[in-house]
């Protein structure tokens, strides 16, 4: 083969020391693949929310400083105390970030041939590196004319957006809400949600985001910005039946607003009072925390309900091989209809270490997604 | 029989209308018993947490205003507006109040004739009443010897220990956690983990509390008013490996710290860090209200987390009538050992609507229990 693989690969490393954030570009030596591995020249890697947790944290990026080259920097940023419990377990460990991404198969192994030079996307960690090392089976080719961009969201939120409708009905619920909907996930869930005529309601936080999702067919949108919100959401979920709620945001009231909102609707259809409120079972799931603020449940919706976190991959294996195969089989088919990504700005390794870059990664505003190229600038 | 039925029987009424609790005492016509129902002479029945809701709800008994005559007194105190929303299934129903009791059979259908005269125990509602009509497979005869009083909590408080256990091994945990663990519940319960080997961890109130829980044998009790709060429940938690809480409080901060207590303890033996935290699944049951404000979770316990409500009733459906039975047994066997209460003092049902009563039976303080009998001073 022509390429000549490099000694070295740029890794963005995400580092807690004793009440600080460290972040900085390492380069680590490039070994030949396995028999069954290949190597990924990384192109495009999304800066997802699930990202965010372990690169930035609760470090607080205003009072970032930099040294190290502009080629080479280094960010530090404190972290208050009251977080450092938590952060125990990685406490000194320099950890790569990214956890998807996509490009060019530039080395293969002997047993893995066959994608040399092809497109593929892949899970699994430190993305945000010029090359990454992946299992030939891990890959998953893209579609003719599909650039490293459109593959670089194939898994985490497409996977996601699709689990969501899987656990409805695991679960024996019928409608869906799902909250910060006009997020690229959400609006690849209105898509779904649509083609498989499931009623889906969408809590979104400006009128400006509501008139985007109706604007891609969405039905049931409420916007919790408007001083009619409460009345907009018992009335979506009369409308709709909804008893499970995917929720982004996690922090402050909004879990239990839509708990008591569902609550109002079962007793609509109620026949004689229950003291412990109606037998309907009402679900949250917190897939997210946009809202970093602890969640508030005053627990006026009766005794049937359940808020619990949500993680993509213990679902995945839950549900085994061959159905998960099948929602990755269903993102490759629609990977630019159903399930295609927009993203605000394209960015360098260099770049996703500049604070106000930082800053506006972190904001983590709903429709706002950046891009990794690991090779920009190089 | 030589029993002759009054015409009426005074039963214990709760009504909300428009901003207002009203307590009052109404008088209800005795019809003559069906071929499969008895008549039961109320004589005992406990005020149990999960009355209080229906009986006074979020009611501001410190405003109460009592008038009608000494015999029949009615009571009204004000409702805060912003409580009346939830109250709108209710209103202006006059429902009668409490869960269970026992007393004397004193009239028998044609099919019932076997329960004439002997004591039982009943659960349905309405048991704030001087007689009570019930069909007779809904009695359990109490062993004999057994008073009324021994006999009034024989459902609830015994039925809900014993069903926390169960839950523990459906979920696939093998240890328990429990707040208000000093209430007359949590005795029982620490006595059926005795007896059955499952590890509990205790959580009380106060110092008082845990010597009290400790003198009846409780090895791992945890005093949430102590400094080392945290410390020595996160000790009890790896010393016990309990990843399951029955929560009586609901309000505040206590479920978090539970289960941030138990992420502590899953990542104790963890190898690697995981950013989403351990994949231990950790699950609280909010099963009471002694704290009406609302429940904060800070989520500081990673992703595999679940807080919901539990219900004793729905629970009994679920495992179905053979295992219900079962448990059922138990308690009648075991009534005067493992699952014995004590109570603060008994009340006539007059006395249960002066307000210096209600205030001191509203504090739901762990411990203290009241019984009305409503038959006394009549």
């Amino acid at each position: 083969m022509a390429f000549e693989l490099p000694a070295t690969s740029l890794e963005l490393r995400s580092r807690v020391t004793d009440g600080q954030l460290e972040l900085s570009l390492v380069p680590v030596a490039l070994r030949a693949p396995a028999d069954n591995e290949v190597v990924v020249r990384i192109e495009a890697s999304p800066i997802n929310p699930s990202d965010l947790g372990l690169l930035i944290g609760p470090a607080d990026i205003s009072a970032a400083v930099v040294s190290g080259t502009a080629a080479s920097p280094v960010v530090t940023a404190p972290i208050p105390a009251a977080f450092m419990r938590a952060m125990a377990p990685r406490l000194n460990e320099s950890m790569p970030v990214g956890n998807e991404g996509a490009g060019t198969v530039v080395a293969a192994g002997s047993a893995a041939q066959g994608l040399l030079g092809k497109k593929v996307a892949a899970i699994g960690g430190a993305m945000y590196s010029q090359y990454r090392i992946v299992k030939a089976a891990d890959c998953l080719p893209l579609p003719e004319g599909a650039t490293s961009a459109d593959g670089a969201s194939c898994f985490v939120n497409p996977l996601t957006a699709l689990s969501m409708v899987e656990v409805m009905r695991d679960e024996g619920h019928t409608a869906l809400v799902h909250t910060a909907a006009a997020s690229n996930l959400g609006q690849m869930l209105n898509r779904i949600c649509l083609s498989d005529g499931v009623p889906l309601v969408c809590i979104v936080r400006s009128e400006e985001q509501a008139a985007l999702l109706r604007g891609q067919g969405a039905q049931y949108v409420v916007d919790s910005s408007a001083a009619s919100f409460r009345d907009d959401l018992e009335a979506a979920l009369i409308a709709t039946g909804a008893t499970i709620a995917f929720d982004a945001i996690g922090g402050g009231k909004l879990a239990g607003q839509i708990l008591t909102a569902m609550e109002v609707a079962a007793n609509k259809t109620a026949k004689v009072y229950s003291r412990y409120g109606s037998s309907t079972h009402k679900q949250v799931y917190i897939y997210g925390g946009l809202d970093m603020r602890p969640t508030e449940l005053n627990r006026g919706f009766g005794m049937a309900w359940s808020v619990g976190g949500w993680l993509l991959t213990p679902f995945l294996v839950k549900i085994g091989a061959a159905r998960a195969q099948g929602l990755r089989e269903r993102v490759a088919r629609e990977l630019k209809t159903t399930f295609a990504s927009h993203y605000t700005r394209e960015i360098s390794l260099a770049e996703a270490l500049q604070p106000d870059i930082i800053n506006a990664y972190n904001r983590r505003a709903t429709g706002e997604k950046y891009l990794i190229n690991p090779h920009k600038g190089a």
